[in-house]
């Protein structure tokens, strides 16, 4: 990646914590998640991530599912990436093999290690929560043998710079294949501190020829949207990470803040890859 | 300096290499300089930075010209910190330090090394100029004692990590006091390459508790806006560093520029400092 | 930490894992315990870090063999820092407090977080073994204040930078108090990458006024003692880390490892701390 | 470079500023130079950089004296790379090139950039000298037009990042062809403060495929070594740039001073290259 390269825009359009009754543009019928997608692609978005909920907004693992939802967002968005996560608590590899395998989408995402994954509260001096995120090796290196079956090219999700050291071996056995795309994600206590100088640090981890992008999760994510495009990377934003755009006002759709990235992008001299380009950033094969 | 900082938006608002045939925005008289600061000051600066030209747009040393800018600057946008330049070649440093004397700049820019300062053209494979830049020890100390005596807080211009080492030296010395306010200069080959990783590796450089912003040259100075700015420091556009905004539309004033500045500010999070902030920030006793 | 700091030498004189037949200088006895400990003082250690063992050598996590092995080390190597490791698998928090409240150690070891803890290895191209170490904040919390009561210093073993920057809440939440002592662990598959350069970024997150050091652990632990000693660390060698010297044999003794990092100390213009010179390092209360 | 190359150790036998009054040890004959190179070449220098004197000690840039120096350094210390200064100050550029014509070394080193050169007293708090040392681009460009036609290998000396930076240009003017040989030169006031953190930043800069070392001046060379060392880089040591080893005492010759880093290179698992790995570490055609 350099500052040459456009910036492959990703909108993560739907998590599963946050609710309507949060933020009323969260998408959780097809038809909405395809409304939502559209507008994502027409602000700039070259890859939509996608976690499936219920009709009802309750988070899905279901086949059906994901189905339902990545018909809607080709039928509306057009040519987009598809990427469906991979990161749940509880449910079971196959289960997420499954949906994979059925939905087909060119990118899924797959986190990369354990933590303790928690939330700080300053004004109560106490967690709010905290649990142990626990990705083993055993399970990535599952994930990855079925990603490279179906032919899905993993994103690494790397919440720390051991996880990015943690492609290495898997490069040396066989089972991870250059160019990677890896997302550093930051912002969740016990993973990397938020910033721009702890983002280049971990940069200069990841393996010659990759493509990399940032996360940012939480109140810090516009900035890191800057560092990060400052320093060369791709960028996500969307509805799962943040509903807030930088003045403080909730957005009212995924596209607002899509189309604020791409203004952040425009800024530094960059622009927005088409998502031609960024099946060619991504090392997709066709 | 941290993110949690306003940040000191600098307004250069003409240097003295370009002119009119090249950007009509560029001011020559008096009135023309007090206009444009005016114009940088409703849009966020807090510090106008001069180089003085004749009316006829031909740069000028001198103690009256020096004067009128600084008295039509003062009438026309009020209260703003004044930055006079003292890098220049060919000039005593004792007429720098007249027209030091007779304006009473709250802060003065002071080059702090010497350097191979060149322009090399791609297309040509070959340097359009190249020049030894000779900022010797004895006139950057000769600078800062009148400095002292008058009062006028120095601005450190530093284009490579040597010149931010040449501090400590003269802070051990007593010719120099913290707090400090140190810009680091980048895009001038024969200086540190810019970039946000370089940015970062010469802020780790700055004595502690001082105040840093970036001075971005030529094309890449909206990728160091955004990089400074990611990094928790201060930044500095106008008409001297850059003629162009980011969507490479030529700027109609310095305020178009300092507005882009602003705005690239709140896109992560910050704000623009008030004078008065700015003022504390930069250390300056009233 | 600055270069002109003297080293806090820490020796781990005897681990879990490895045994005689791999060894034959690891001690299992108080006896040999205390021998290996006066070896290790006499050549530049000031701080013993302990896992104790039963006489027959397997690992225990009783009370009267730290009582046992404690006595023997202040019997036979006279005033040094002892230092209990608190990291274990399947040992309950409580069981842990039992043997930190009856030895009353000045130092005990914290693991700050969770992560994937594995072996690769490249000829057989498999991981060798692989587990979630988990290490969730409500544990480290209790452990915490348990030493806070009994007047325990933690060392705080980090093993990627998301360790480090879980310190910051704690310190908010009012559990942890500056200054603190940090080691930074490198050499383990899931957390970061053995390096200069990495190190270098996980101190850069390390709390102002903190006292740091490296733990190397297998083949690059003398390069990382290097890397720490040219970054202005603290040094920790002994047969838990690493059973051989640099040039490959297998080490007679703790004492000949502690003899070798003292010596890479000399070799860069530093020194080893005395015993005294630690505790004011370590902000030890006295 | 990386940790697993071995270390091209390079012996700097004779500066041209320190003289036997200082250091009994320091060769002015040509007998001297030869004896003093057999002796660093037999504790593990590959390569040898010389300052040509008189017999009598004074400086030379005459081609009788460097033809001298190098039959004699041939004779006595058999296959080693012989590395000729270029950096002096009011000696035409002409009169360099000559003796580079007639001694044929195979590398040549060249300073690539002006900077402040000074040293500070915390004693006196003064500087005990300070100077602008020149090294104008147009200078650079005409030495390495010469080395290209004699097939020297240009040792790039670069005391700041933007003297790394610089060399990006000259790669595109076609003057300068991969791989480099670029040595980081720290401890002079104006040039990039010492200290493994800078080293890192400008290795950053260095171009893909290089090799690289580092040269400490003054009483920080040790500790430089053992920097560049943990980073993977070579290293420089000799009487030119240091009298004392690292416990104080001075060297009774090169080769004590060359013993001493070799075995910091062996202590942290590296070993010094052969005369011939360090010919294609440096890409030296023969």
């Amino acid at each position: 990646m350099s500052l040459d390269d456009p910036v492959v825009i990703t909108c993560a359009i739907s998590g599963v914590i946050a609710n309507r009754e949060q933020c009323p543009a969260i998408p959780y019928t097809p038809q909405e998640y395809g409304a939502e997608a559209r507008r994502a692609v027409e602000e700039g978005a070259s890859m939509i991530h996608i976690h499936a909920r219920r009709p009802d907004g309750t988070p899905s693992y279901e086949v059906d599912d994901f189905l339902a939802i990545t018909e809607a967002i080709r039928a509306q968005a057009g040519d987009v990436i598809i990427n469906y996560s991979t990161g749940t608590i509880g449910v079971p590899v196959q289960k997420r093999v499954e949906y994979l395998r059925a939905g087909r989408p060119e990118v899924a995402a797959l986190n990369m290690g354990s933590m303790n994954y928690a939330k700080y509260s300053r004004s109560r001096k106490a967690f709010v929560f905290e649990m142990v995120f626990a990705n083993p090796f055993a399970e990535i290196v599952e994930l990855l043998r079925a990603m490279n079956e179906l032919s899905i090219k993993p994103e690494h999700e790397c919440f720390d710079i051991g996880h990015v050291g943690s492609l290495e071996p898997l490069i040396d056995m066989g089972v991870l294949h250059r160019p990677l795309h890896v997302d550093c994600i930051m912002g969740v206590v016990g993973g990397i501190p938020p910033g721009a100088e702890n983002l280049a640090s971990m940069v200069r981890n990841i393996p010659d020829g990759s493509h990399w992008g940032v996360i940012g999760i939480s109140r810090d994510q516009w900035m890191l949207v800057g560092a990060a495009l400052a320093l060369g990377g791709s960028v996500r934003a969307g509805l799962e990470d943040n509903l807030y755009l930088p003045d403080g006002r909730m957005a009212s759709s995924n596209g607002e803040l899509i189309a604020r990235a791409r203004a952040m992008a425009e800024d530094v001299g960059r622009r927005p890859a088409t998502v031609e380009e960024a099946r060619e950033l991504l090392g997709i094969a066709r």
